[in-house]
């Protein structure tokens, strides 16, 4: 476990290691996060067999996880060369500006110094040690010191090792990078003066107490927490009437994929009338279902916990689930009208192989289920073609970062559209995304340059953009490469 | 003063009207910012009067801010219309997306709710009923409740009546914008289920208290405060060897400038040395200056506690200042040595006409006052040709979310590159503007859409953009007009 000191020292050294990085051009930044990305490429024959032991996820799911850790890193890489990070603005000098002269103004972000990164136990690789945490806040030009979680230390400490090294030999400043180990010093982290933005995945509960503690500071900052999502699926009549069997199946499987154990896991699955025909093919489908381990003794033991307590709330148990380390998946039944008494049915996560099949009797009905439903990650409808669905997926926008229309939502895509937050439980955060490109925005501030020489500007913001990167000028954008 | 049922009447009715105005075209939302901005131009007759009476500020000052509220609500118009601040981003699916086949992803900006907004007491118009905050929530989408400030209270009420007016004749839901007042009914705003985000201009003392509020609810919302700001200017030897006349006197303006009630007034001026001759010449310009009654009472109480606890710190009384409502301009000075053992020397707001002219031996030192600071709305260097002063720059640029070269803090243009923010306690969002067109950011937060029928897709977000805004698609910018 890091000591207070060493917590300190490595927050010191990141500080130091920030300041000297500054003046780094995004051609050099973006190499470190590629030399990151390599490094761990040629590690995965000796990470994936480590993660496999502390985790019982499988070798295939790990891997394909490793290979969206190193695409995610590539990618940002490719968005700090692009310059679409800094959000270059300029406003020329304006005698004529309508509210009365307008002095010259150029507008970018720039980092905000230290970040502490909170890695998440379900995601070994790719929301943990280098995940998409640590990877925004280096490619918006911060320095990470990362709070590995305990439920796979020696892959998170050996991971930590072969990040220092591919920073060092790619000439970073030592120090950009750094891990330590223990909740004493994570919450040290959060409390640290130099901290000044902090990333976490993890559970509602947890990431409460830290975000609470990041806004008490003397000084506080920002908290970049995403927590816990039920993840509502809406099943139209329509659609029910097409192809039930299909949607059933597809529900189990993205409910029980990798035990359940996703932040987007399938919680509840609106549908119009669960008769015995629906009722028996969901028991078939969870009984062809193959349980494994989950993550962690003690995340076996919350979610049994928390099924029990959802199971006490009245619920019809369709697929009671099984017992142990590795329990069977289960499967619960009730209503809207019974959802509608006890609201806490639909706002009580089980992490882990359990959901809920909510019948609705019509859309008035379905409109006052999906009404009771908190803060989300996603939200998903499945329909037929030429549906109309606007108020609906009105409704459900208005409570998700992420709505899904005839897929699930298990399988959170890196790219540039993505959105992965939303109202609080969801995140601590609505308006910023923990995945995706515009993740790197969380750990940047626009800073604007007023009636600066040339010389003295920010590459970004020169008049003949060196960088060659795309800007907004007085109101118009050029694109790079000067088109307009 | 509203009642707290009052107050939860105009919650609910702003919720009402946020979801009946969701549907709104770009187009009808602008019609309703330019609407109000008609409506307070055509009342400036009689506005501007009661602004006068109220705040003692001057007919000429009043009548400039109008014009800058009201013309940046035809900005906003402008950006509404424009699509600039819904940030829409398409990926289209891509089977051979580096990570696995990518689905067809589509992200926009959506308005968060209803939103609570505290006026300030030192712009009765351009960050009070109709300000900054009020626009740019509109703008985003947003329904707004306003808590009038006690400062002026019968131009709030006439102003909100204004506003009401001109919603309604525009054809807007009755209750996208309310007006309330009383500290009683600020509380509550902060406190309703149904706000979702929250902004305020003000000292950092009520500031931290309602941000503290804000974070301590059962579902924490976002507080956008903009709270303290010392403004510090540095002098370097060459400007002062140059032309230290010119800039003493124009810092006395500045300084003294609306009585010093300014979030942005210059509170300190580093400077080389301050001999015998600057001195004189300092006392003389303040001589000059012609002090008028401060906004209020309780301002005028506060900042003579505030210039007498510093006075109290030792530093030198170049000029001692005036007493009772209208106080003459004090200044003070001391030395960089004084500030490293008494940061509160640079720490400590004094809101109204007193600065503070603080002496460094030599550019080490001046890197050891600078680093004193803490976050800062501006920043800002007075430099002759060629001098190169990137390191000093850096320092200054990581405190504040401003820096300005050779000109005066005094002053805040609204524009797209427009920054008016800075790090704690500056503001309680480094991440965010509270002037310009990005200021409506604050109050929007993205969804992504996955997989949707074109015919179910936002307009911003079809496939033929029928918006004509401009997009990023699959990484590349596509502009308006179909340019690329």
């Amino acid at each position: 476990m890091t000591t207070k000191d060493e917590l300190d020292a490595a927050v010191q050294q990141a500080q130091v290691a920030f300041l000297a990085a500054r003046g780094a051009e995004p051609d050099t930044r973006a190499g470190w996060l590629e030399a990151i990305a390599d490094g761990l490429d040629a590690a995965a024959g000796e990470l994936v067999p480590l993660a496999q032991a502390e985790t019982h996820l499988a070798e295939g799911r790990l891997q394909g996880e490793l290979k969206r850790t190193t695409f995610q890193l590539r990618l940002f890489a490719q968005e700090v060369r692009r310059g679409e990070i800094l959000d270059a603005t300029i406003d020329h000098a304006d005698e004529s500006w309508g509210m009365g002269p307008r002095p010259d103004l150029r507008r970018m972000n720039v980092p905000l110094g230290v970040v502490g990164v909170f890695g998440a136990s379900n995601f070994p690789f790719a929301f943990s040690v280098m995940g998409g945490d640590s990877a925004s806040a280096l490619a918006g030009g911060c320095a990470v010191v990362h709070k590995i979680h305990e439920a796979h230390l020696q892959l998170g400490l050996r991971t930590a090792e072969i990040v220092v090294t591919a920073l060092a030999q790619a000439g970073a400043p030592a120090g950009l990078f750094g891990a330590v180990t223990g909740r004493d010093a994570g919450e040290a982290l959060v409390d640290h003066p130099l901290t000044t933005a902090v990333g976490f995945t993890g559970s509602t509960r947890v990431g409460r107490i830290l975000a609470d503690r990041a806004a008490a500071r003397p000084e506080p900052i920002p908290f970049y927490g995403e927590l816990g999502s039920i993840n509502p699926v809406v099943v139209t009549s329509q659609a029910w009437a097409a192809r039930r069997d299909e949607i059933l199946t597809a529900y189990v499987g993205s409910y029980t994929l990798g035990m359940g154990q996703f932040c987007t896991k399938p919680g509840i699955l609106f549908v119009p009338q669960l008769d015995e025909d629906s009722t028996q093919v969901l028991r078939e489908t969870v009984a062809g279902t193959d349980p494994s381990p989950m993550l962690t003794t003690g995340l076996a033991e919350g979610f049994l916990h928390a099924r029990s307590a959802m199971a006490q709330r009245g619920l019809t148990e369709i697929v009671p689930g099984g017992q142990g380390e590795a329990p069977a998946p289960a499967l619960f039944a009730t209503t809207v009208d019974a959802a509608v008494q006890d609201p806490a049915i639909v706002r009580e996560e089980m992490f882990g192989p359990a959901s809920i099949v909510i019948s609705y009797r019509d859309e008035a009905e379905l409109t006052r289920g999906v009404e009771l439903l908190e803060g989300q990650l996603t939200t998903t409808v499945h329909a037929e073609p030429g549906e109309q669905l606007d108020e609906l997926v009105d409704v459900l926008a208005a409570r998700s970062g992420r709505v899904i229309w005839n897929s699930w939502p298990t399988g959170v895509t890196v790219s540039y559209a993505q959105q992965h937050g939303g109202p609080y439980p969801a995140t601590t955060a609505p308006g910023t995304t923990s995945v995706g490109t515009a993740a790197a925005r969380r750990f940047m501030r626009p800073v604007s340059y007023q009636g600066f020489p040339e010389s003295s500007l920010p590459a970004a913001l020169r008049e003949d953009n060196p960088l060659a990167i795309s800007r907004r000028v007085d109101g118009e954008w050029q694109l790079a490469g000067g088109a307009k």
